[in-house]
């Protein structure tokens, strides 16, 4: 049988992980997929990820990639893999791709998204999937501050252990802060706000940092124009704190 | 001291319940509930609530009122009492009341709401909170459907274990059904709706089979104008089935 190459589209409720990666002893994403795979296709499978998720990091679109010498159909692929994982997992879609696609090396970008619960009360029934924040944050400024975060820069001060990293230059596309709509929230005063950022490669910690710094703006600890000052420092301590995983989502990987 | 009447806006998580209803030897809200009190007042309390919401079932505006004689503000008296519950439950709101206030009798009526996801693959990062349907929905049959159930009339064929109940009857204002936006679905194709009920009261697991009904019309088993018959022929074998509790919610109770 010839090789193929296969792509997989995955969702995943990162709670009960330690993070996308691989390692023994914990149960890691890339660690259910991979049993998944060798229990339907009968032979140890390798995947590769587009992104190595944190523990406690969501995604509604991981991308990863594997090759078989199987001749299984990929849509009946997709429904035997889910078959054999865990409900926090989901194969959504699968499709041949050719030899040379990997899922990591040939993204062009990445969507993120970071949801901010801002309320008096943290929502019991919000509370795996959003961070509660609660003092009122100004969303204007929140949005003002975005606006800075731009462009192919050098963004080293929104990066964790950038120490022996060569290239802390990234390319990003926008990053958006909006109020949306939440039929969850129920009686509870509150807004959802969701910051959404779009680029070529990100620094590790890096989507967590920025939605650090730009709630700290949105409290009115920075005006909206310091953002800039902050990545022109290249350093870690000038930007606010990295925010917890559970409010994030890996939306889309682009090719 | 005077005895004062405390009504608390409440939500929670269901996942974790059996329920709203205290009951020896397993974990319920009202337990949890009671516990809590306990342990700020120093005193037994004995709650009441508006809905005694089922096994699983959602609450994002439960009511309930306790007496007492203690004198703590309601608003410190609400932090006390979230300091010591777990984070799927919280006291959104603490108020005095008049001494004849009664959450469950005094309540004119309840709205409700059931979501659906309908897509192709269940979705993780919503599994616990929404209900998963395969099969394509025809939303505008639902609506239609909806549209049948309104009014006072006799309920009798959505509700369960009315064999010995002498009044099934309810006054529904309205049941919609709508598609809402949903930022969680990423990469999925697939719609999020929402059914949305409100009345004066409602039968035993009413609102999970009138959800069921409307799936079922969405799914083509019924016409809309069938609802009518459903309804008037008084028999819960011609309605649809009662639907799993994790996609309910109770939004608000209304006095």
């Amino acid at each position: 049988m010839p090789v193929r190459n296969v792509k997989l589209i995955l969702q995943y409720d990162g709670s009960g992980f330690h993070g996308w990666q691989r390692q023994p002893g914990v149960r890691t994403v890339q660690g259910d997929l991979e049993s998944a795979l060798e229990s339907v296709l009968r032979t140890p499978i390798l995947t590769e990820g587009a992104s190595r998720t944190d523990a406690g990091v969501h995604a509604l679109g991981q991308v990863a990639n594997f090759k078989t010498e199987s001749d299984m159909p990929a849509e009946r692929l997709a429904a035997a893999i889910n078959s054999r994982l865990k409900p926090d997992t989901a194969v959504l879609d699968a499709s041949d791709v050719p030899e040379e696609f990997s899922s990591r090396f040939s993204a062009k970008g990445k969507i993120y998204r970071y949801f901010v619960l801002n309320s008096q009360a943290a929502l019991p029934v919000l509370g795996r999937q959003v961070l509660h924040v609660r003092p009122e944050l100004d969303i204007g400024r929140m949005m003002a501050a975005a606006e800075f975060i731009r462009g192919e820069r050098d963004y080293r001060s929104f990066g964790a252990q950038t120490a022996n990293k060569e290239n802390t230059v990234c390319d990003i596309e926008y990053v958006t802060v909006s109020q949306i709509p939440c039929m969850l929230l129920g009686e509870a005063p509150g807004k959802l706000l969701c910051m959404e950022v779009r680029g070529s490669r990100f620094l590790y910690k890096m989507v967590r940092t920025i939605a650090g710094t730009l709630v700290e703006a949105g409290k009115g600890r920075f005006e909206p124009e310091e953002i800039n000052g902050i990545i022109e420092s290249r350093d870690r301590g000038k930007a606010g704190p990295s925010l917890k995983p559970h409010g994030l989502y890996l939306v889309k990987v682009i090719y």
